[in-house]
């Protein structure tokens, strides 16, 4: 299949290789759907939300209470990645996933509670071996769900005040980046709040031994985090395209590579952050994102705002005309 | 303006400056447009088409027919700036600059040719100085044209077997920036077509002595680089946003800026062309691109991939709910 669509793209009317990336968007996408004529259909983001029980120690300078008023800001439509959803003809689903707030039932709402918030990883590991795996599970259901509605591209969001001190610290622990690397401003500490969560990160980091990924995965938590993982796991066992955005989307991804490792062949790393950590993430994994707008926001806007991207990738594949077709020549 | 912009940034309901460039964009727009909540109305791209004398030395690997073949191709919606255009809602115009061809009507075409192909510079300059004053000022009526259609963001895009060549002997005009460094391989020389193109371009300099940037583009020419030229100085004018695209169209910038130093106030650079020298013209300019994909096919396809994110960064000015608005405890 790969060579009879290069060959497809190569024969579209332009000098060879000159859409760059978007020849090799439109070469993966057709390989992982297996057609010389993919398609894009029901694209949906879901949006993981969780609190953590880190918050207590201060490494965010948002309070905790701001999870659930952004969680009620998606459902009221008024966030980044609902503007961005809707501009782009995305499904958007936002997940409870651990979030310390007991929401109504409203029709963007999936309730997939595990737990109010994680425990405090200074005292004890953020979830059991139990929740992580009920959070795992719940994730793949959910993306079977979206799967079995025709849904073959899939975007991964997330929530969670606290979120990017479990993310760094899955990050060290995969990857043994030193912590000082692994972390970022966050939503935006300043130089003495950015020390002082390093120095909070590095005595977590010594404190637990987690034994394997998911056993980190556990420890460092993030409902959200695991939710998400176990959501990108199905959607690659369902061969569909998988939306990778952000810092905290790619530590649930690292976790999920140690899982399932042919998982890259069906991921597209939006955006890079500008959180400090996710270039070496990326590198890591080996992984060259398509955007690099110096965003830092997470809800999955880096998958969003680069969803058109790879559309136009399929969309020349389908829609341009070949030199014959067109009665162009071509190069000698 | 500036300042109750950026607090109307500000307030939204994200980390301060978490959408990065889409925040920068948002900021330029609103100031063009001397509003709280700017809007794109009828985004239009026009395809400058003209043919180069300086073919016949055998500086591109794609025989001069093509040009022609290529605006049929635009006039067939097969071209990869159909593609993109579609997908965007961009309404596009091919304008037929120089080609070497007689067109008949066509909806889609403007007719505009101030002569069939230019001269070849190894003999002489590529057009008269009054056929470079025709070609910038029809460039100008044809903006003019859009503007008073209610278009108020334009991208440029060019066809034209051989304008690499031209390009790289205006940019090294414009910038002293040494032949070798603004010589790239095109629609695709390999080494050996690429060490012949660099030689047959240094000994056109040294030939030629253009007193002015206006000379330079008379020199050097390219009917549809020069019509590009004073289309992008009447949508400063006019108060537009400009969409700049690639090498080619970059080229015709240079000369832009030279004439009119504000048109960097109205202008956004949409993508950095793989094609050598494009780095470092938009080094020299002082502009920072929004995509690096890799690309280098011209047509204006670069302005049309990044017309959605223009797109998204006054959707979050206008669309966002404000920290008050979502109930969102902002941090301290």
């Amino acid at each position: 299949m790969i060579e009879i669509l290069q060959k497809k793209i190569d024969t579209k009317t332009k000098p060879l290789g000159a859409l760059g990336r978007l020849e090799e968007l439109a070469l993966k996408i057709g390989t992982i759907q297996n057609t010389l004529e993919p398609k894009l259909v029901n694209p949906t983001i879901l949006v993981f939300a969780g609190d953590h029980g880190l918050t207590e120690e201060g490494v965010s300078l948002y309070p905790r209470e701001v999870t659930f008023q952004m969680v009620m800001n998606f459902l009221n439509g008024g966030a980044a990645i609902n503007v961005f959803c809707r501009q782009h003809d995305i499904r958007l689903k936002v997940v409870d996933a651990g979030v310390d707030h007991d929401f109504a039932d409203h029709p963007g709402l999936i309730h997939a509670k595990i737990g109010r918030g994680t425990q405090n990883i200074m005292n004890r590991p953020a979830m059991s071996a139990d929740e992580c795996n009920k959070a795992i599970e719940t994730g793949r259901s959910l993306t079977e769900k979206e799967y079995d509605q025709g849904c073959n591209i899939i975007g991964f969001g997330e929530m969670g005040i606290g979120n990017t001190s479990s993310a760094s610290l899955i990050m060290h622990s995969l990857t043994r980046i030193p912590i000082r690397d692994c972390v970022g401003k966050g939503t935006g500490h300043d130089e003495e709040g950015l020390k002082k969560k390093i120095g909070i990160l590095e005595a977590l980091a010594k404190k637990h031994k987690p034994s394997d990924a998911i056993d980190i995965l556990a420890t460092y938590g993030g409902f959200e985090i695991a939710m998400m993982c176990g959501s990108m796991l199905a959607a690659r066992e369902k061969g569909m395209i998988l939306l990778i955005d952000g810092f905290i989307a790619t530590s649930a991804f690292l976790v999920a590579i140690e899982i399932d490792p042919k998982i890259m062949d069906n991921s597209i790393f939006c955006h890079i952050s500008d959180e400090k950590g996710h270039r070496s993430m990326l590198q890591h994994i080996g992984a060259d994102a398509l955007l690099d707008m110096g965003m830092r926001l997470g809800e999955g806007t880096g998958a969003a705002i680069a969803y058109p991207l790879i559309k136009s990738s399929i969309n020349f594949l389908n829609e341009m005309a070949s030199f014959q077709e067109a009665g162009v020549t071509d190069k000698d």
